[in-house]
């Protein structure tokens, strides 16, 4: 028997079956550290106790896209491994910040399958959790992604596509416990812009650029425990080149959205997100973010606000499709999110 | 209203302007453990609890220039964001230490402006304190950058120039309070010379040399919460290079310094200091140091020792400016200042 | 007196001597958050502070390898800055574990020396200890290099070899206190594999693979405070490359053997290895190994498993020599080990 892992293929899939994935992972001051040296990340909130406590919570919390990251990663080896691309995201939402000594770990389970007409590969659709050490469920979302088959000849499973929303509503998002932003210090934070100064329909050009190099893409996705060849083998594609993980572009993107959006502290949902094109070392990635909507949750000072967030490879700001609909060659990213700000 | 960070500009400065910098950031563990890996950093003081307990301190602190490049950093949005050059520090002193735990925030005071006869660009002078979450002061120096005019029409502020001393006296710096260094450990600290062994005048080459890379001095920079375009941004310079921060040369130099002054051990006063040339990836940085000046503190066995440390790309050692008084080509940086040594 | 260290050469050694190595080490989650990020780490004991919990221990300890690395770092200065070459490995003894919080320092004992024909060189045995904070050993290991005398001159010492266990024996390891496997989640740990399932004689190829960047490799052997300048400086070797630490290479072959051996958790014994061949930045790291011995600890549900680790650098798997018995110059590195893993 072969001690090495060959990933699931799309014929071990079926609908309720669930997935404990492997390698827990307890974070400390080292998490936070590392992800301020890998992305430019200045929200406030995540850098500083003091401003997280002057904002009601015990402590500054791990930046919601490295908990994103870590439970994404525990997921490849048992969901991605044979995948042929990622196809989406929806129903994401955070629904407890997690704090230095934490331990996670994720589940997934299956809620949709859907062979393509080909026979050879299939959609299959996961809802991941993220858990703590007290088995609170501290993020979710559901992710689909096309995978090969084993056989070629095994049948088809039915059809089951989940019903989901397509966006979340307001009262989806789960605001933390004790958040409140009544004493929100703005010169802390960096830039004065409060809830009420954004309209929806709004578009910010985040200004600033990466240049992305290869060390930087792998120690991040390594950090997450991500192991896809795909992102560390220069041998492995035929052009010699690692494709960069999608979740560096995404945490990229939204680091560098500081500059317009210092304020959009927290992210509390994920609506839609697609990796439009591939991202490779020495592009440089700049972002800007659009305003899709916002909602007040009813809790102490907090707004919520939804931004489409674009990160690109060159080419100008707010420029997403071609006439076809199809997204420009230099969009890398178009994520859709909610996030907490102060009203 | 546009969202993003313009940046002030030579006329949104007047003498006496207090600026209070965006995101406060507690520091841990982890941000020693990058400083590890990304300089040669090996002064026992910063390296061990149980040394730096045994020179009276409660616990090995957050390296001096670690905590100086934090409140650096958050300057750079409020001062140095159109600047054109970095011309000058003084009046540099660490008052107190910063221990995993503290959360550091800066202010800076407008100090002196001088518009330059161009009309197009100014002098500003500013005095940046970082202080803890005890609103105690840990450090303070000043700066002098070249800023650009948003309007050239706009007026002239009259000039004031800041009367800086050129040089720290001894009873200007500050020792850490319960500092002692009569038990101290010369095997482990790795060096047995003392202060009494230094001689002013005497010329040390730290022999050792770094190779920079792009991803190094980009991470380092990010880490330090330092936003300059100029640093991460390949397409910003029409020479397609990325700008190395000057105080990633700074670390990197008295790091490869340890290699002769190993008991150097606290840095406590900054006296002045030239990024005489860039630094670019690919430059393989050695330094050089020599003995300025020597004094005692009256402490229980503190010397304090005024160094000259010079980091270079190239060329022999101990050589620092041409016939005319101009930085040599190799020379990257000429740094003055006060360290505290075992007697 | 040139204050710069020039190290050791080979008649500074004799026989009994012990080094006291400089620069005491205390680590933190700062130093687990940066080898995740450094290596493809996964062995769940390492990782999650429960997992580590429900095998018996009181936390999830620093990675035995990264205790090596730190140890190691601290004689580099006083045992290899003159050698010529790191000639082999033996009786590597992991006694306890290190936890967040220990501070680690270093000594070592010449125990062997013996002058080669040539007049020119020597080669020095070194028994090297990792001690904590409480003076208690947490590894041990000996190790030989061949290093230039200062003076040909100087007289040959008596040779003396030490006597080494060209293996050790299970009754040699240290199983750590409070161990237990008996309550080992397969599931968590990523694997199913227990210790009844590896047969000696078994081959794994581990199948994942990184290719290597000087950032990465500089970054990791500055973490351990390695200064050797062959790894840092382009500007040393006339070929213009930087060799790469051989402890770089050890680690990311151990981290990628995770998939096919994720239950081997801790290293207890290193019983030998050598550096077959160099290592460069742009090779693609790929491992393979060997099952050589397996043994009964007899301590709750803890096995032993001895395992030959091969690192290459292309190359198909399982081929290590040429008919000459010479290592292939795609082998990288050959280890001999033992590791404790669920029966």
């Amino acid at each position: 028997m072969a001690k090495t892992n060959p990933g699931r293929f799309f014929e071990d899939y079926s609908i309720g079956q669930v997935i404990a994935h492997a390698v827990p992972r307890t974070v400390s001051g080292g998490e936070r550290a590392l992800y301020h040296a890998l992305y430019p990340a200045r929200h406030a909130l995540y850098s500083s106790d003091q401003f997280a406590q002057s904002c009601g919570l015990p402590a500054s919390p791990l930046d919601d896209l490295a908990a994103f990251h870590v439970v994404f990663g525990k997921t490849v080896p048992d969901v991605s491994l044979n995948a042929v691309a990622n196809l989406g995201y929806a129903e994401g939402r955070w629904l407890r910040p997690v704090y230095p000594g934490d331990t996670l770990r994720a589940t997934s389970e299956v809620i949709g399958l859907k062979q393509n007409s080909n026979g050879k590969t299939g959609v299959v659709y996961v809802r991941t959790r993220g858990l703590n050490q007290h088995d609170e469920v501290v993020l979710e979302y559901v992710r689909w992604v096309m995978v090969r088959k084993r056989d070629i000849d095994a049948p088809a499973p039915e059809t089951t596509l989940p019903d989901l929303k397509p966006v979340l509503a307001a009262q989806d998002l789960e605001v933390p416990d004790g958040l409140a932003f009544t004493g929100y210090d703005f010169t802390l934070a960096g830039e004065p812009h409060r809830w009420g100064d954004y309209a929806i329909g709004e578009q910010i050009d985040h200004v600033d650029g990466v240049t992305i190099e290869e060390a930087e893409h792998m120690m991040a996705t390594r950090f997450w425990q991500n192991t896809a060849k795909v992102h560390f083998d220069a041998t492995f594609r035929p052009d010699g080149q690692r494709l960069i993980y999608g979740g560096h572009v995404i945490s990229m993107a939204r680091t560098l959205s500081f500059n317009g959006l210092a304020n959009a502290q927290m992210i509390v949902g994920l609506n839609a997100g697609s990796h439009a094109n591939p991202c490779f070392s020495g592009d440089t990635v700049k972002a800007w973010s659009e305003v899709l909507d916002k909602a007040e949750t009813g809790k102490q000072g907090v707004g919520a606000i939804r931004l489409r967030l674009v990160a690109t490879k060159g080419g100008a700001p707010f420029q997403l499709r071609d006439e076809a609909g199809k997204y420009l060659p230099e969009v890398l990213l178009d994520l859709d999110y909610w996030a907490l700000m102060p009203m």
